[in-house]
């Protein structure tokens, strides 16, 4: 299904717009020798196509009109050596939008056609350069932030992922080749797969595809965000300990508008690995539509977040118990993780002094006071079946135990200990596929079990063979490669 | 006065930011291949500082922790045949904010320092690869928007400029070295130097430097736009116009905010040029303080005006008189240009029928009676001794006659006539230097023609040698590169 690759040059400029010292300008094509010569000229005379792959040569870029545009150094790579695996020319010139336009225009002048998003790429993977998973890996080395995301896109790149796919193919391949072989013969009714051979290599493919199927939540997580969500009555500090948490980590912040003023998203770089928080509105009983609505959206986040940080407030202990049962009725399933936070320990404490037996009341510390505190809180979760990461007493207004609280948050990730080697999905598409190639091996397994015909169950293991084909795309259509390049920036 | 290459390594991100296909990190010094081979392995294990220079490496980029950043292309450039003289090496790679800051910090903690704006650019002055002109046409090359300023920026940059004021400095090297032979024979009396020779050579350089002094004005205008004054009586359709100018040039518009609501400034290019359109307050007769300090500003603007275009409303003839005569009153000097404007010619037409001799009204159509009263303004012009460029009928607000005024306004510059070896001085600095190299050479001439001691002579003549010197650099001082540099980007 790979297309022919395209007989035009394109080009188009690689780096950000914007004044700076160097830009580059890409061209890439059957032509890009003859057209570039075209508006450059070496200082020592030479020829383009003559000089040798991946190496640099100084000299002046010309307008169409035969005036100089600028001094440059242009980088000659010659076909298939190359990022697009064509003949690629790639122009260093001073980063001014005069100088960057006219040279395309001039470009364009001479032949050249200006590139799509992504078209290099694209190119690069219709001439074999890359499969499809390191091309989308292309747009995500370029779009991850945090060191986490940045790991997981690299990986992709460099073809980890790609090489367990290959992997599974081949397992696929060989079962479906033995099983297709004894087709042939299938008058002699001879058996040159073994049976519990085919369900033990079914069950091993299966089971790895399961595992890169569960791999994505945090796959995405890492991508997109770990959710957390910070919940908690109203008052007791939320949005305060959001503001603390983005304050000073501000640089690296970027704002998502929530849909309603009542849930405001912002992502965070700790540790590495971004986390998205989730302020949501405040949980009290209540019998107004408006307000019902509110807590409604306030549950399904909760259900949606990886972490859940509740807030209760050290001057209203009455709330505790209300507060946290409130929370394990609304929680989603097993691998959410709860933080407690025990907010505004600055202020006035409230000292239960039943629990200091006999003490006087002058005599117990505000540390004291507040650790019984905590011992409350855990008591309260255990008899609601809550096991907390941590309870951390915090005052969100004075910044007192966020750098603990970060800690714990950025541990809480499984993925902060998985090494360099582990692969991760984050790409809906390759969950999709990957769901499909499993569903598919599932019924393959179940016709071996029930002794159904080999050529039933090698159909089965075909369209699982035909998913995973799908995404390092060697299957694939114009209308994936269109919607997956489309996204890409022009000049990459 | 030069200072010694400072002996550190620097590194900076040299393309603009932003996520996109490529970003250049660039590191410069002594230490350069040691250092990036810290971060940087050849794919083929080669080490850098035996690649030849002017070759491009691929291979893989590390992070601190040993762990992979990214596939990069290195460039490699040994001392001193780079950029700054020193060995270079380029680092492409995918510009993602993350691997940027990651390769930069991993850099630093290896030995580099983080590159000052227009660092690069400074080595390459301190070692010889530019003079300071030159250095200083970079950050114009980059700046410059429109083909007129790229042209003076590369011309400068290619050492054109340079080249002028050398064989200025050659000539007076010359005569200076030849009076100071006498001196030392001074008690023989004898005349190496004809005198008449030294006038004339004396003459002839001072007309070069005043040459390039008048220059100024317009390359400074091509640089920062040539200024053009709208004027007219209140609600003749000023800022009509310059809306009508700028919206179909709104993609290259920028806006400048002037310091009163009643002087808005817009740059447009036209032709190539930069045309900075100054909308007055409308001059009318008042009394009133705060209007009268509004319309002095606008008497201000027109005098500081190349072109000033005169507003005059199609349906208030009675105006023309008046406002004729209140711009010619105002003009600055001889070298501006005046375009008058009879707009709003699709709204009712005021039919003069008393020029249309014993015609039936009904019979004359608007274009004649357009013609007519262009024929009246003309006259009104003529008795106030203005010779205006054109008189144009046009309405702004329908857009008629704009694509004539814009022809008019690029044809006004005699820029657009200037070949590309014609030199503008379009820098303060060398304006200023080159304004006090020929007082210097004027006192030198004064001096000469009194027959005054040739010492005094020589003394002068070295004080325009010394003004010229600081336009190359040959003479600075630490203060001067600091406040040339600082206003480069970082990268360059």
């Amino acid at each position: 299904m790979l297309q022919d690759t395209e007989q035009t040059t394109i080009c188009a400029q690689a780096t950000a717009p914007g004044q700076c010292a160097i830009a580059i300008i890409r061209v890439s094509g059957p032509h890009a020798f003859e057209i570039v010569s075209k508006v450059f000229k070496s200082r020592r005379g030479k020829q383009l196509e003559d000089i040798k792959g991946y190496t640099i040569c100084y000299g002046t870029l010309y307008k169409e009109d035969g005036s100089v545009l600028d001094d440059v150094l242009v980088s000659v790579f010659h076909s298939p050596a190359s990022y697009t695996g064509e003949d690629m020319v790639e122009i260093s010139c001073h980063a001014s939008s005069y100088i960057i336009s006219e040279a395309l225009r001039a470009l364009v002048t001479y032949g050249c056609q200006y590139a799509a998003p992504g078209e290099f790429t694209r190119r690069a993977f219709l001439n074999g350069k890359m499969d499809l998973a390191q091309a989308e890996a292309v747009a995500d080395v370029i779009a991850s932030e945090t060191a986490s995301s940045h790991k997981i896109a690299i990986q992709q790149l460099k073809g980890g992922f790609s090489s367990q796919l290959a992997q599974m193919r081949e397992q696929l391949l060989h079962i479906v080749s033995l099983m297709e072989l004894e087709l042939d013969f299938s008058e002699e009714d001879v058996q040159f797969a073994d049976r519990s051979e085919l369900r033990e290599l079914l069950g091993k493919t299966s089971s790895h595809i399961s595992e890169l199927i569960s791999s994505f939540k945090l796959g995405n997580a890492i991508k997109n965000g770990v959710p957390v969500a910070i919940v908690g009555a109203t008052n007791t500090g939320k949005s305060t300990l959001l503001n603390a948490l983005l304050g000073e980590d501000r640089a690296i912040v970027s704002s998502i508008a929530g849909t309603t003023r009542d849930t405001i998203e912002d992502t965070i770089n700790i540790g590495g690995i971004l986390f998205r928080f989730i302020d949501t509105a405040g949980i009290r009983r209540t019998v107004e539509t408006i307000e019902i609505a509110g807590i409604e959206r306030t549950y399904y986040k909760i259900k949606q977040a990886s972490i859940v940080m509740l807030v209760l407030d050290y001057t209203r202990q009455d709330d505790f118990e209300e507060s946290v049962k409130n929370l394990t009725v609304n929680l989603g399933g097993d691998d959410q993780r709860v933080i407690i936070l025990l907010n505004k320990i600055d202020e006035k404490p409230v000292v239960v002094t039943s629990l200091f037996e006999g003490r006087d009341p002058e005599s117990i510390t505000p540390e004291e006071n507040i650790s019984k505190v905590c011992d409350i809180i855990s008591g309260i979760a255990s008899s609601n079946n809550l096991s907390p990461l941590a309870i951390l007493p915090i005052s969100a207004k004075n910044q007192i135990g966020l750098n603990e609280l970060r800690t714990v948050i950025a541990n809480s990730q499984q993925y902060a200990s998985v090494g360099t080697e582990t692969v991760l999905v984050a790409n809906l598409r390759h969950y999709t596929a990957l769901k499909v190639a499993y569903d598919s091996l599932l019924k393959a397994t179940v016709a071996l079990n029930e002794n159904q015909p080999s050529d039933l169950i090698c159909q089965d293991i075909r369209e699982a063979l035909y998913s995973i084909g799908t995404i390092v795309g060697e299957i694939s259509t114009e209308e994936v490669l269109e919607n997956i390049f489309s996204k890409f920036c022009i000049g990459k």
